[in-house]
């Protein structure tokens, strides 16, 4: 089976400049077919604030309302899409961009009241187009993908980067041996987020459960890894978690960095080096 | 040969929604291979005024310093191009939204210095890429494009929705019989704009040169019909002026609405009908 790349890109390399540069670089260079899922960063808020937006937040979450979906319609859509798009074609890879509603790539339906809070225009991703997927890769393209979907009833739906990353790589690991890279700014799961000689550079699902039980692993990090390795049991092959610097190095083959996830009850899917 | 159709749409469709919503129930029922090219509107204008960037004008062309193509690049790229993506989703028709950066379909060069004046970050067409467009066209998919080309250097441009428009329609010629339609909110090219049955149905080159001499044309019209008359001669079968409602009616062969332009030295190109 062909190995198929989806690199999610967050928040601090989308917002800086230099940071972006030197991802790209490295994504250009990756072998094979790929895919970029990227987030949204900063730049809706400061945009949001130029207008006079407030921001809307419950319970630490941000709302959707009309302006805002307008607001990263426009941001995620198409200030960062397109200049990550004509990044990459100026280093010879032939990007597309796109959201969920191109191509009916990525169908979602509005998120339902929970405990009486209205989310606004969120999605909750259904199932990910993967046929059209590969019609675009076959042709030689690399699909961008900003974090926006749609519900095929005219409404673009704001909707976790993460998610769809993770959606996309599951749907294609019916046609390739698929990895899938979170990346971020710290160099994989640490133990100690102040030591920077405390990365776990392997984590295998029995490993994670005792990590959590001892409560290294805590809080915000509990639900990614969880869907992390929800991802590995429905089909992904190999997951990364690490340095948005590192992804180049993983995929070819040095296995001392990041932190690779793998399932101990499928120790077969694992074997990314052989 | 099988037919292709281009559709332009412009400021005065977007703005309303009302009138997109109109034009895109027709869009979507036009059979066979189609590509819609979007121009701007005044969306891009009221955002910069909302975020109190002074519009810069040269001798009554804008100016697209850094400020005004993120704002282009945000409006059209993103928040213009998605909304109809998403609608045309919801109408059972597979559009994929593109800029000329995405899959490197529009390559251009930054407009020189004309008499000392720079217009900033205008692109002038160098070439469309026609394979690709095949690609996706072959794919069951409906390219709708933003005006915005790149440099290959990782430059976005504004563009001129018309020339995108004919350039692509020029280059899809070699694979199809292409007709382009430039839509608008009259019926078609008007020998009085103030009288409505002063439509002119037909208009071939040589009617056209009778028409310049007689002022009848004049002004703005001029350099827009020079270049449709240009656009025929480099290839396209069949080209249309009228009424953004009346698009589905003249593929349906209704021959008594729109200005139809044709070459008088090539008249089997002007059959549209047979």
């Amino acid at each position: 089976m062909e190995k198929l790349t989806v690199v999610k890109i967050g928040g601090k390399v989308i917002d800086n400049e230099k940071n972006l540069g030197e991802f790209l670089d490295q994504f250009s260079k990756i072998e094979g077919p790929k895919i970029l899922v990227h987030g949204g960063g900063k730049l809706a808020t400061k945009f949001s604030q130029r207008l006079g937006l407030e921001p809307k937040m419950i319970e630490g979450r941000r709302v959707t309302d009309a302006e805002a979906l307008e607001v990263v319609t426009m941001i995620y859509g198409g200030l960062v899409n397109k200049n990550i798009v004509a990044g990459l074609q100026a280093r010879g890879t032939n990007a597309i961009g796109l959201c969920g509603a191109d191509a009916n790539l990525i169908k979602a339906h509005k998120r339902p009241l929970k405990n009486g809070i209205d989310y606004g225009f969120v999605g909750d991703v259904d199932r990910v187009n993967d046929q059209v997927l590969l019609g675009l890769v076959n042709l030689g393209l690399v699909p961008i993908v900003a974090p926006l979907t749609h519900d095929s009833n005219s409404q673009l739906l704001n909707t976790n980067a993460d998610t769809m990353a993770a959606e996309t790589a599951i749907a294609m690991s019916k046609h390739y041996e698929t990895s899938l890279f979170y990346t971020f700014e710290l160099e994989g799961v640490m133990k100690d987020i102040n030591d920077p000689n405390s990365l776990i550079n392997q984590m295998g699902s029995v490993y994670y459960k005792e990590l959590k039980q001892e409560g290294v692993v805590h809080s915000g990090m509990i639900p990614k890894l969880d869907n992390a390795f929800d991802s590995l049991r429905r089909g992904i092959n190999n997951l990364f978690i690490c340095h948005y610097s590192r992804v180049l190095d993983i995929c070819n083959s040095k296995s001392d960095i990041g932190t690779r996830l793998y399932l101990d009850e499928n120790v077969s899917n694992s074997n990314y080096d052989e």
